[in-house]
């Protein structure tokens, strides 16, 4: 029987754009203590394949992380959005110009559960049709397509550091060799 | 070429335990806009295999979350403290009891690379001896001798939540079957 902390108060610090925070007071085995919580409005992200096997990926600059980053598409969940995969189809138009005729729920992840309440739904997606970009004006982001099983080797050597992308990848390549 | 975020100036909005958070003003291409951006200090999660191909998984309740979650061993890496490995060596030491004569680094990876400067340096260990738990007084955490392979087959069905968990189940997986 696992211990369930229970909140006992809860400190506004900040409300912002992409995120706010919350300082909570909750009960532990030892009495009491704080959790420091990030609240997100959750978030998608996309492995979208190519009927020749290749997955679309985009190279963008992530300013927390002071790089350009390779990551699978990906957006938040708007305010009120009750549907993740009509954010995920709305994202991948955007961000790619594509829209995809098949869509497998691969699951939700945690990126953070030290701190974080952000969910990311993942999603598989092939039967592709390309349309245009519509980018919004202060977004820059590099469309890169490349063979599946080379971002794949890419994650295996480390060399993919965004943790959705390496989360999404494992699902897809277990889905796709069933 | 990638437009690089520069920063025109910073807002300190809250310091804190586990994290801190600014808002900082940067250039974009549009001109300027605002990055939520939370601090931490980075962590390490240790892939942890015995001679039997069994890993050493862990559950704890995670206040974020609200609910018991399925990860490998994790820890943070203290202020000031300069090398992650002994950081893991030590976590995985406080945490389960056991002590690692073979460890291999498999990357570092951004848990949200959108709003979060956290780095989580992943390992593999193996050659194992087992010691003493030395959980701080409020941690619960229960340890979970489990299959390598039976997780994996967890994650990619979407029963495995916690990102930096599934990032480390690809790497170590890949590098077991070079």
């Amino acid at each position: 029987m696992i211990f369930e902390e229970k909140l006992i108060e809860s400190e506004r610090i900040y409300e912002g754009r992409i995120l706010n925070l919350r300082r909570d007071k909750v009960t532990t085995v030892t009495g009491s203590s704080y959790r420091e919580i990030v609240e997100h409005n959750g978030a998608v992200a996309m492995v979208v394949l190519t009927d020749e096997g290749n997955i679309i990926m985009e190279r963008q600059y992530r300013y927390a992380c002071k790089r350009a980053v390779l990551e699978i598409p990906a957006g938040k969940i708007d305010k009120g959005e009750t549907n993740p995969q009509a954010a995920a189809e709305r994202e991948l138009k955007e961000e790619t110009g594509y829209t995809a005729s098949e869509i497998i729920y691969l699951g939700g992840v945690n990126p953070s559960c030290a701190y974080s309440e952000e969910v990311i739904h993942l999603y598989l997606m092939r039967g592709l049709s390309k349309g245009e970009q519509e980018l919004d004006d202060d977004e820059v982001i590099e469309i890169v397509e490349m063979p599946f099983d080379e971002v794949y080797d890419m994650a295996v050597r480390g060399e993919i550091a965004d943790s959705k992308t390496l989360a999404a990848l494992l699902m897809a390549k277990g889905r796709l060799q069933e």
